[in-house]
């Protein structure tokens, strides 16, 4: 629900201290929604957290209690009126005093609270937030110490994110003044017919005080469609459908509940509804698996069916778009989730090691068609299930089903990220997974729950182009899976998001030192160079001449590198349903990661390149290797992929090969067209490579004498109108 | 908990009618608890249904009320006394009227109810049960029409089960006085310290009326340890542990809860605890899996830890044991029990198509030391998630689990049997499952919940010896799964035990018509000729000459193969933790199936092999096929399996192989002895079976000079005092 009165701002001041119920000796200025650490370094000056190593000095702040310190000003009054703190929450554990006295504490930082401060008008507020919390059997300094608390993981670094927790108020958080009646909480959940045919509301509005709740819906093209108490359940009878990206309009209705009294509005309260059915059905093939004895399951069903139809879903996995979440705002949700959209994309995973997403975020995605699977705050630790633990566990999941059950673009719980893999060590049997699965049932039970990801029949990784000698070009068509939920390319970052990070002399030579280290280009995976991954670079090109050369290879292969894993994950659609790269974005300006994004809406062309190969419809081909030598048959097995929900009619393909400078072989496919969210394998072409050396033009760029290996660019084309596709590989001269 | 004072067995009758509050126009009389329908069968004297296909005949019982009554007698009660209708259970669904009065309904046959009768007495009590429910998306006298129900869904008929569907009062039920205060419901739970060393009591006595009540505790040898009120959490330390079958002593300490009213014992309950601790941990091995990328999940941990040891479960699937459940007392159990625990085993999955076992099988599994597998009973069937299937199955399954929760023996819970299998259609999704893993968790949450078996990592199957050409010699050891939780070999059934299902007529010359048909031997899966598999048995052996000659040779069949498979399981572990097969025993006499002990409780030679192989300490030798040539190397790999928690000293096997009436060789294996809880793997001893025609002993039984293919038993011996170990083997003359 979103209220429609706004919320007072008060004035923080922000400083820390020994205890909670300690006073600050020194006081900074705090933004509220915002980090209360983030504001300290700010007031003293410190250094930009994201350049350099900077935010290696910032280590001190973990381990203090941060307290925030307003006055609740004097205001007058009406009869019946109250005076309320209201908050969406404060990360993590805090404590609320009201003049020394402490009125609420909370482990959590995604449960909202509110406190009736009528009586105490002209006193001091008081938030103290408490350190940061770390498990004591956690690794020091490491994500392992997260494995006790519902914080999101990340920000106790990873190999993408710097070791920085953000701290304080982080969501919403102001005065309110309530009439003698007001509106709790409103909600409006439904049931749809199993036809789609007719929707039985529920509203779920809790009243304190007086008044009567009316309740208003109006369609997506905003005429008033139901006006009834709020007691009753309306039916609609054929409403409009939401749709996700690519399979039709994304239409909401609009609701208001209304409290009256004696004709004057108390209080209201508004949302949307979007009308849509998903669940989770087998891919086709997967009950005819495991073939023979012994026999063990079939995969889990991960065919994403929404409104009865099949999705291919075509997404990402979406990440904290900020080191300090309290400063996240509608406004840097907007861009990444209209690049998102742009790119074809349907469905966000957002990671269990990151936050829950604040409301502008599910706001955008209800009106984009984005589908969001949203994982619980458990990512790549045991979360062992002590009381402690499931005790801040419980009413945290509780909060954020809650709060998000009535959206329409979440399609699906997961229970958090990679869990039952050897790095986290849980399993079904953990009890942390059997509460979850519980809470989502007992509060969501129609929406779909994933126990982690992967789970059987899925798969995760890899993230670089070539691992142990074989390319994603060799692995992805040999690899056999119903969704590929993670998979990643590493790539260095644009040219300008590496000098926000540095000054360019720690940048070329391009090399391993604490700088790169700290911005994940080097040492993230033990001694490899994860992830600029130089040592695959130059094994195709040789010594760069300049950083910029050295991105801009490194970026060819993350383009043509996860072209060919959402191609093939499309082609082997309908046992495949789904594929979602590891990762959209970015928290801060990495030197080199997985990222489309770059830090904070920075297309990497890699971007361009996944939004190609997620178009709903095109030509593809299977291409066996990235570079290839004079007198190899080069060969490639061509496809249409078809994921609309209209049938593709008979047409032609131009295949050509290009090398040189030019056009160097041409080849028509007649097809005879494919039937609606159905593929069609074509034909394998082949062109031999003259063996005869090649003379490359003299004006290429390519042309480097100095370099071990000189190449040319050989591009794949298949033309044929808006389906139009082209693969850039390397050809040796 | 069991009450101390006995019901009063009422005089039942009962008959059929058209609907629930309809009399029968003639009665019977019943025998409760039993089954309406076979009351009703004796009284009419139709032929045994046991025999032939004479249940055939019974069909037109499952789709009629069947109406129990009984009189309510008149009795002289005591000041504050109240005379109360108690019942274990009625099958299935039913309605219970007091002199036309409906005073309880339910849907249900594991819930029982209790009815203050004090003002009745003189009344007529009626008790009606509904038709047998069937699916009306279920296939016609199918199994599948067991698909909306809480019913075991075994009786709708099985590949080793007549479709005989019984219905009526099947648990104990009568009168009861009670005093001015009674005790409604007594239990004792307890929490164990994590190194084992104390116990916290949690007495859950719930005490209706007057009284204060007092709670004892017996250690295992018969001394009072606990003497307090009943709300008291009395702590135990060092308590005595409970142990499964070969791993110590299952000991149990015994509880009483005492109601007491100014010295006067107004009633009294008592049960017994086992203290443990039993947790799932991951196999050795299986978090290094999937290796590679893209990687899926490690698979789910199987490996059964009591009392923080790993055990290797060896054990069976248990069956009902008689076709008409109401009729299966302490006495039905024991024998196959002892039996159970005679094999060595420790684990009994207490399959999911079955029902729910009575007390007496819990109290007898608790004195020996036999773990239990718990399903609901969901089996091999799609139980979707309407509204009125999981209306009828929260009730059952959290009756069940509140009678089961507080037995030392019941180890781990389970959603079912097979059902994310293509067969069943279900998964982690369906409804039913994520309710049973809420309620479990809720209600029992110490006690591992597994979601179905097979889940990944274990597998079911195969049935049978041979499988598209290959041997269970030459599939397991090419198998790697975590927990073989359903392996068979069938074969037909002691030569008595067939001779009760039908007349020799019958069944020689043997084949298929409607009564070997009736008794599981032919036809069960399509065309082929499960279960006798008398291709597979002549493909070694050639025609036979006498029933009894065909049984010798599916028995030996069975043994050896049994042997193969519970041998190369325990040769897997650490891996492998778990070998239970398909099935232990059966409900009425099979003329062929899988079992191991016939009904009622006749061993097969099948369970003296599986009782050798589940020995905690043997010499086990894996060899690659069942039938062997002249000419050809004889091979077999060695191993010592060591189950027990004690090291096996350094000692030496005999080896030898003997044929044609005596030993032809002999060889010996020097070992350094295995770890406690450790196998040994030994060397692989090869032999070279003569090519010159070898002469058969005059007087061996197997000269068949009319079969097509005359053999000797090939016997390999390992000889090591209680380790000795012998394979019966087959060489072709």
């Amino acid at each position: 629900m979103a209220r429609e009165i706004a919320l007072t701002p008060l004035k923080w001041q922000v400083g820390y201290a020994e205890s909670s119920d300690a006073i600050p000796g020194k006081l900074a200025q705090a933004s509220v929604p915002g980090a209360a650490n983030l504001d300290w370094a700010n007031s003293i000056g410190m250094p930009e957290w994201y350049r350099d190593a900077n935010f290696t000095e910032w280590s001190w702040m973990e381990d203090v209690f941060w307290v925030y310190l307003a006055d609740i000003p004097k205001q007058a009054l009406e009869q019946g009126q109250s005076l309320w703190l209201v908050s969406g929450g404060v990360d993590y554990q805090y404590d609320v005093y009201v003049n020394n006295e402490l009125r609420y504490s909370h482990e959590g930082m995604f449960t909202p609270f509110e406190l009736d401060v009528t009586a105490d008008m002209g006193s001091e507020l008081r938030i103290a937030a408490w350190p940061a919390p770390k498990d004591p059997l956690g690794v020091k300094n490491n994500s392992t110490e997260a494995a006790q608390c519902v914080k999101p993981a990340v920000s106790y670094g990873w190999d993408w994110h710097p070791r920085l927790i953000p701290v304080g108020i982080w969501e919403e958080t102001g005065l309110l003044i309530r009439e003698r009646g007001y509106i709790k909480s409103a909600e409006v959940l439904y049931s749809l017919s199993e036809n789609l045919d007719l929707a039985l509301l529920e509203i779920n509005a809790s009243i304190s005080g007086e008044g009567n709740a009316r309740f208003q819906l109006y369609s997506p093209d905003g005429l008033l469609v139901v006006e009834c108490d709020a007691d009753q359940k309306p039916r609609i009878e054929n409403p409009i459908l939401w749709w996700c990206n690519g399979y039709g309009e994304p239409s909401l209705y609009s609701w208001n509940v209304t409290l009256y009294d004696n004709g004057q509005v108390l209080d209201k309260s508004s949302g949307r509804i979007g009308f849509r059915s998903i669940t989770m059905e087998m891919n086709e093939g997967g009950w005819q698996e495991p073939y023979g004895f012994p026999k063990s399951r079939s995969p889990v069903p991960i065919t994403l069916t929404l409104n009865g139809v099949p999705i291919f879903c075509k997404g990402t996995n979406w990440v904290n778009p900020e080191v300090f979440t309290g400063c996240i705002g509608k406004e840097t949700y907007r861009p990444l989730l209209n690049l998102a959209k742009g790119a074809h994309m349907n469905l966000l995973r957002s990671w269990g090691g990151a936050i829950v997403n604040k409301d502008s975020f599910f706001d955008l995605c209800d009106e984009l068609g984005l589908m969001v699977w949203q994982e619980f705050p458990l990512a790549c630790n045991n979360y062992r299930g002590t009381p402690h633990y499931l005790g801040a566990l419980e009413p945290e999941a509780t909060s954020i089903i809650k709060r998000l059950r009535s959206r329409a673009s979440l399609a699906l719980w997961c229970g958090g990220n990679e869990l039952f893999n050897s790095w986290s060590g849980m399993s079904e049997h953990s009890p942390a997974i059997r509460l979850l699965n519980s809470l989502t049932y007992s509060l969501d039970p129609l929406r779909p729950f994933l126990l982690t990801s992967p789970l059987n029949g899925m798969a995760h990784g890899n993230y670089i182009f070539k691992f142990e000698g074989q390319e994603v070009f060799q692995t992805m068509p040999k690899a056999h899976f119903t969704a590929y939920t993670e998979f990643g390319v590493a790539s260095m970052s644009n040219l300008e998001v590496c000098l926000a990070a540095t000054d360019m002399e720690n940048l070329f030579p391009f090399k391993s030192n604490p700088i790169t280290r700290a911005h994940h280009a080097f040492g993230m995976w033990g001694p490899y160079d994860t992830w600029s991954r130089v040592d695959t670079i130059k094994s195709y090109f040789g010594p760069e001449d300049s950083l910029k050369e050295l991105i801009d290879w490194s970026q060819w292969i993350q383009s043509e590198g996860l072209k060919c894993i959402y191609e093939e994950a499309r082609r082997q659609k309908p046992y495949c349903s789904m594929a979602l790269n590891w990762c959209y974005n970015e928290p801060w300006p990495a030197i080199a990661d997985n990222s489309l994004v770059n830090w904070p809406a920075i297309p990497k062309p890699s971007y361009f390149a996944v939004a190609d190969s997620c178009r709903p419809r095109l030509a593809s081909a299977r291409i066996p290797k990235f570079s290839w030598n004079p007198g190899e048959t080069f060969e490639a097995d061509l496809y249409l992929l078809n994921d609309s929900l209209e049938a593709l009619p008979p047409g032609e393909v131009a295949v050509s090969l290009a090398f040189c400078g030019k056009t160097q072989y041409e080849t028509r496919w007649a097809h005879n067209g494919t039937e609606a969210n159905k593929n069609l394998q074509g034909p394998t072409v082949r062109f031999l490579i003259p063996k005869e050396k090649l003379s490359p033009d003299a004006g290429s760029l390519n042309a480097r004498p100095e370099s071990k290996k000189k190449y040319e660019i050989l591009t794949l084309r298949l033309e044929s109108g808006p389906l139009t596709n082209e693969y850039r590989l390397v050809l040796y001269l």
